[in-house]
């Protein structure tokens, strides 16, 4: 797996229990996957070089994340190196303006959007449909981060003469009537089987996902089946091998595709308790063409509510880990191994049980509890 | 972790989310746990210059097996390295002559047993008690090794002559009237906290056990609190830090304690996914002081079978898992990473469900095809 950040960090978990050991390309050796796993080669993700040496003791490669160089991972694919998912797919998550293209073409529910080549053409979208409009960088963002609320024309000229200036790639999209945040997360495997894990609501804080409910509580049950088959069909088309992630807004007129990932997926960390198959499996078994596993829930309410790093100092993360577990015998804690920066995602905590009100409440608190200078 | 195999590869799992990474001596670079883990020194486990320079990087050490000479653990405690469990509690699972004296001390149930010192103490033993009796090496035995069912008086004193010109230690036990073999573990904290598993039922093949059923079919509920009793009382009364296994047998005549185990233990490994918390992270809960997780079952019948090593040659792993897989996309497989041979346990299987006889057969069948040469 390129990348050695948490996510590789369960996934190694999971593959142990495999009877395998995840090889991981790190950038540095207190990246959380570093910490924990006993192959580990150190490189940049950007550097072809460090991928070559990395691919060449792998019988399949995989991504962390999506920051790999499509070029990269094409001209590793012309050596002969089985990459998955593919690049002509991983395009689609990387690169935002592809993949609203692609959806259009594909008839999936886009939101009005449109390329930004100079700062006229944003300007010219929010006096069409209405400000404030959503500017996003094509390319590179995360948790928030390449994504901008702009308000009228003039922060609009502003802000994408800057954006431009700086060699950012931008579209925009109009901001949708948004009821809530959804996800469905499908893996795929080259022999082409798919198998879908139930729709689950996101919630999100300053664009960062906090909490994750299982099953989406009150969706009606043919558009969780819409969704999910949104996502086969998507997975399909792509071309997707491994993990899909498709982030959704539920709107008065229907579902609307947010974003893409291929990968396993904040959204899915419910699913290593709360899901007979956790994502980090289902990953590794997509990636080697074993059969998929069972999707069902293992509970009727999953709660996962993300710890996020708060000021360092205080009560130490073993004190809280203390209190946490008096409280929560049941409370299922995972921690990343990371430094500590304030909102930086340090870990996740699962709760599982039958009321969604309880459930809910005993998952934020646990998460706060372990949040450095909460108080 | 000292000992690097499939328990401490499991426990290092269990580390990952707890936001540690373990740190093993292991023997050999293809020891389960060396494979997967970033913290391996290699030593052996009887060497206490190896004990002594692994210890220094550790906050507590605990054990992978009972292996571990008591004096090192001794010399280690008069050191100040916080051991888990101690060498005062260890000793009842190194030493089944101390354990039967213990446990008659403690009032617990033994079977009727007497120390073999020479030939002589054997042949009286089986003429009072009658024959068959069961002679067992007082250390180091395991998985059906160092047990022997000696039929007569013949045979009695030539296995006890040359045992015991080899220099092992032996005692001799009654043979029980065996209804089946139940195990209960408990995980005892520094602080004092206890908290226990459910009774399980363990299925023996060859003195290696094959099957375990959780929770114990039809064991009448007050047998099995009085089990669960007997395992807190014995954990606290030695002085239990970490798991403790007691393997009992169900007789006509109550229950009879067979082994004691401080350790991670076969018959908890179906707690991975059938028990809120697992057997690893309540070990490490344990010994790093942590208040004791939920162990409450998360189905009503949850079986574990172990896949044991088959002759090698023919159909490779991978493609048993590909058609277990594809059979049983809910069955959970844990594989130690080992090297195969006949009858060594190289991974096991988990399965979850409501029905007793439907789960149990498809435990087995599962386990059946991940071995090798079974056809």
């Amino acid at each position: 797996m390129v990348g050695g950040g948490q996510l590789a960090r369960m996934t190694h978990q999971a593959a142990i229990a495999l009877g395998q050991s995840l090889h991981v390309l790190a950038v540095a050796p207190d990246d959380g996957a570093a910490l924990v796993a006993a192959d580990v080669q150190y490189g940049d993700h950007t550097d072809l070089t460090a991928l070559r040496t990395f691919a060449k003791g792998c019988d399949v490669v995989t991504f962390d994340h999506e920051h790999v160089p499509t070029g990269h991972i094409r001209a590793l694919e012309a050596e002969g190196v089985k990459l998955f998912p593919p690049a002509d797919a991983l395009l689609h998550a990387q690169d935002k303006r592809v993949m609203r293209e692609r959806l259009g073409e594909l008839g999936a529910p886009n939101p009005a959007w449109r390329p930004v080549a100079e700062p006229a053409d944003l300007v010219a979208f929010g006096d069409e449909r209405g400000w404030p409009v959503v500017l996003k960088a094509a390319r590179g963002g995360y948790d928030g981060r390449g994504v901008w609320m702009v308000d009228d024309a003039t922060q609009a000229a502003e802000l994408a003469a800057t954006l431009i200036a700086g060699g950012t790639p931008l579209i925009v999209e109009e901001r949708v009537a948004l009821r809530r945040e959804l996800a469905v997360q499908v893996a795929r495997s080259p022999f082409g089987q798919v198998a879908a894990y139930p729709v689950v609501e996101t919630v999100q804080r300053d664009g960062i996902c906090v909490e994750v409910l299982a099953p989406a509580p009150g969706l009606p049950e043919e558009l969780a089946v819409a969704a999910q088959q949104l996502a086969i069909d998507l997975a399909t088309a792509l071309g997707v091998v491994g993990l899909l992630a498709v982030e959704l807004f539920e709107t008065p007129a229907g579902l609307v595709v947010n974003e893409l990932a291929m990968r396993p997926h904040n959204s899915g960390h419910w699913t290593i308790e709360g899901a007979r198959t956790s994502q980090f499996e289902q990953h590794l078994r997509a990636v080697l063409d074993y059969p998929m596993g069972d999707t069902s829930l293992t509970a009727p309410v999953v709660v996962m509510a993300n710890v996020l790093g708060g000021e360092p100092g205080g009560i130490s993360i073993d004190e809280r880990l203390h209190h946490l577990f008096a409280a929560e015998p049941g409370a299922k804690v995972h921690l990343y191994g990371k430094q500590v920066r304030p909102g930086r995602k340090i870990g996740h905590v699962t709760v599982l049980g039958d009321d969604l009100d309880d459930v809910r409440a005993r998952a934020a608190r646990a998460a706060r509890w372990l949040q450095e200078g909460h108080e």
